[in-house]
């Protein structure tokens, strides 16, 4: 009990810092084309080797998914870490609505097909990645983990970035664009079920190449 | 078989996302001059990370010919991993055509023999380096071999993307410029023997300076 | 004797050489958006890596108090690291100060509660980070750690860089920007104290979700 | 005989490739602030990590001198390692010449004591930070030397690039800017001689801090 809420709290702090500097770079960045992906790679490679020894540092519930469908976290443990997740995400996002109310989806207008799509390439990355460099038997024992994991997202937000207005590949990301209004409601559930659905793939692609194991 | 095609499918899929990335930052970046640069050399790392010990992590025709070379891949299997790195830059090209088709060659004007040297540098650089790093015995079980291939094409980028209108250093991502008619086909025809000359040169400079071994 | 000295040394060079290119990258930085968060998170790094096994490579009162919590710094240890670390800042404040000094208190206005939220989020974050990279049984002997104490504070920079006029996350650093005249006193103190007390909470929550060890 | 050529020639290839970037970046980036560090930086670093385990991937004549004095470079090699340096930036030099003869002496104007200052400061923090990363005992065998050791240059790069008007840190570097006349004859040899002095400097701290070895 005592040692599964230690991994809570691990996933509440990553997922915290995450959220909160997302939001502040999208929010407040004067260069935001450069900054906010270098922000958010960063600050997921940060908080994947704080952490990572622990929970596994997963800040992501579709990250949580794919390591749950490949035996890498207890089935059980899943929704917990869900919920540690989204309330980090929600305490950042608060701590920041303050300031940062905006009148409601100032948002670019987006193209449903485009979210889904960038959603879809980048989480499957991110997925795949994860698994391939933090819970392959062949990569074990590596410094580079944390470094490979933060870049997918910062190569993520810079692919899809011009295209989309953001990328969240998260759906702990999305919830906080939400509650501070950048993303409407209807964007923060497809974004959700899009990253869930990468997750699978990403799980099922990741068993097909590592096999031997 | 089955083994192989675990092989092609990963090359499949890191060139997918590194052609798709390159292409996306050079169509969309509102700042292409540090982004396009950051986001392939970062791609190409996440991508060697994730799949390098499946496939060895080549991603390009040029890589994967100094490879044969120097031993590290079976001659038999250059012409299925060139098919699957096409076939991963085609995918990536056509998925941004829609949006993307410029009025063809909308590209800067350029200079052959510039194109040449500087493909020729870069694509040299690049395989001396994944040769020194991913496969040799003096630097076996490092932590830095993505960080290392990835940053090459970065700083080939940065080299000649204000001498070029644009570096490839790499076939399959001269094929997606083509396709996405950012380069005419003339050019990518000369890209891609000049990279495969570089790989050449770079397989001998390997076997001369590692030749203890 | 001899060698407590040889770690007082090089804490003085690692803080010198951090404040030196902070202030710096704070006065002279054309891009400064991009370039100071970048110049100080390498710069860090950079330092970390080449005294981390000499000193364990603090450059940072705060960090020091941190560890001396957790009992990776001998207590008597402490007040000399923090001479070193607020000469070493003297030091490089001094040797910038005749091209720089400003007509006193030309930074932005700030509001102190910010400035308290932003400095304990981050201070927190980079004590929580170096405890877990560079103490931790469990990530010992990784590679990592310094890439991942330096990209702390660049994310932090980064995050709060936009809503606070700056972010120092470090007593000699906040010392530097006072004598550079960029920090009034009062803040000067303010942050000081807020670092430690962020370094205090990371402490304790450190030692509760490493508790096994 | 042989074994001490594969020394030199990569010693050329790498000054080579440090030399072309650098002169490349400064002359044709169009956001030279950030990109002309970030190239320096990284090209540094991937010359390391391809070069490392068979010159000891130095690039520069100061780091050398320095190696020397540490004794991880024979006294007798120096001179040849000193040769193919230069030899590596002037041809660097000589094939941008073509197209980036300015009017002579282009650059800003500037003052010696900062130029010294500057020079002395960061060639003293890259040769203390190679000898820490890439010489020491207690050190070895790790995956971050490269990193460690371009990012200093990159530090450099960002901390006295706004006071200078370029900085070099390597007498190779500062004989490819002269040669293409961005540094003139004076300051080449200025640069020279401080970044040997600092060299010898960086060498005695590092003995006294690492003295038990």
């Amino acid at each position: 009990m005592k040692e599964n809420f230690k991994k809570y709290l691990v996933e509440f702090i990553g997922t915290f810092f995450l959220v909160f500097t997302v939001v502040s770079a999208v929010l407040f960045g004067s260069e935001a084309g450069v900054i906010a992906p270098l922000s958010i790679g960063f600050a997921l490679m940060i908080m994947v080797y704080a952490g990572g020894h622990i929970s596994g540092g997963h800040y992501n519930p579709a990250v949580s998914l794919a390591a749950a469908i490949r035996g890498a976290l207890e089935w059980k443990q899943l929704v917990p870490y869900w919920i540690s997740q989204f309330l980090g995400a929600t305490c950042a996002a608060l701590l920041l609505a303050k300031d940062a109310l905006l009148p409601a989806f100032a948002g670019c207008p987006f193209d449903w097909l485009q979210v889904v799509i960038g959603e879809f390439l980048f989480t499957f990355a991110l997925c795949y990645v994860v698994l391939q460099v933090a819970t392959s038997k062949k990569t074990e024992g590596n410094s580079y983990y944390g470094l490979a994991i933060g870049s997918t997202v910062l190569v993520g937000a810079f692919a899809v970035g011009g295209i989309l207005c953001f990328g969240a590949f998260n759906p702990a990301v999305a919830l906080g664009l939400g509650l501070i209004r950048i993303a409407c409601w209807t964007s923060v559930v497809l974004i959700t079920v899009t990253n869930l659905v990468a997750a699978l793939a990403a799980a099922l692609v990741f068993k097909f190449v590592d096999s031997e194991e």
